[in-house]
């Protein structure tokens, strides 16, 4: 599981049935600054630190297998420091 | 769910029975110029930035688990800049 | 689904039984340089360029289940350039 | 599976329900300073070196399908040195 | 699929029971230099280039999917050379 930190919501107009009831957040890769989009099961506040789960236990993690991600929010880590990622 | 920006459709004469019916885009990374190519059930246009499911649920996102996908476009950003990615 | 160019049939005297009936192909990234072996169920010749598809849909894409492959080739690319990779 | 080193616990007060029975690590990858975070069936201590199950294999791996892990810890390996990472 | 060097077994005194039956190699990307583990039906000696299959189709290749592993050597290759991965 990935740890990353948590940057914004995901604004979109537009979004496939399979993930229009789900909170999506703007997660980020500190050390390569690459984003990504993740199901939000936990209720995550901007600048936490999380670990994610990818593939299909992402769908179950999102508490619903019909939720169609490939990554989602599993827990917030206590007292983590952006070096450590 | 991977951030992309949507490139062009994709051109093929030849493809297997189980994509022939869905509309193909191809996605570049801007940061690393990689290129990958979706199934688009959205109707993106050219320059859309988009994020996308990998895997298993690229293909229920694709709307029928009989595409052989294994990525999809999920939905647009609104007001993403590049310098973001 | 990624995005490669066909470089040679694979030669191998040993496989697993899983894949003894299928025609198998050394892909290679032209940035990287990175050579993957991929199941070819299009027929393509040397120098194609073709997107595959990963995972559990690549099995499905070789035209049937059993046969244990995690890259499958989906179709080939009309009028690509090395340069677009 | 991948080499990795386990480097310590990972303390989190708030987890998803699909996680909360389990032992998870913070395992580090020392040629990239990579870390992830994979639950732990084994019972590593710090230091040891581990090789991973990841994707679905890693839920079985787990000892419970239900576990919403996409990474877990497969056996320790002997005499493993840093620089063979 | 990928392409990898056979460096040696993999030697652990304690492994998941999900893994107990089967023989585990070392097998090394000699161009990065990264190590991993997989599966062995095949018999492979030091030395050799082999292909292997990730994920769920790697648990099937080691011949049985209670098999808890995520690569899985599917064949040798022939007259590889070093300079080609």
């Amino acid at each position: 599981m990935e740890i990353l930190q948590v940057e914004a919501p995901l604004v979109c107009t537009y979004r496939i049935p399979g993930l229009q009831h789900v909170s999506l957040r703007v997660l980020r890769n500190t050390k390569t600054g690459k984003r990504q989009v993740a199901v939000d099961p936990v209720g995550c506040r901007e600048g936490n630190w999380v670990f994610t789960s990818l593939g299909s236990a992402a769908r179950y993690a999102a508490g619903d297998y019909e939720v169609l991600t490939d990554l989602t929010i599993c827990g917030i880590i206590d007292n983590w420091e952006e070096e450590q990622q």
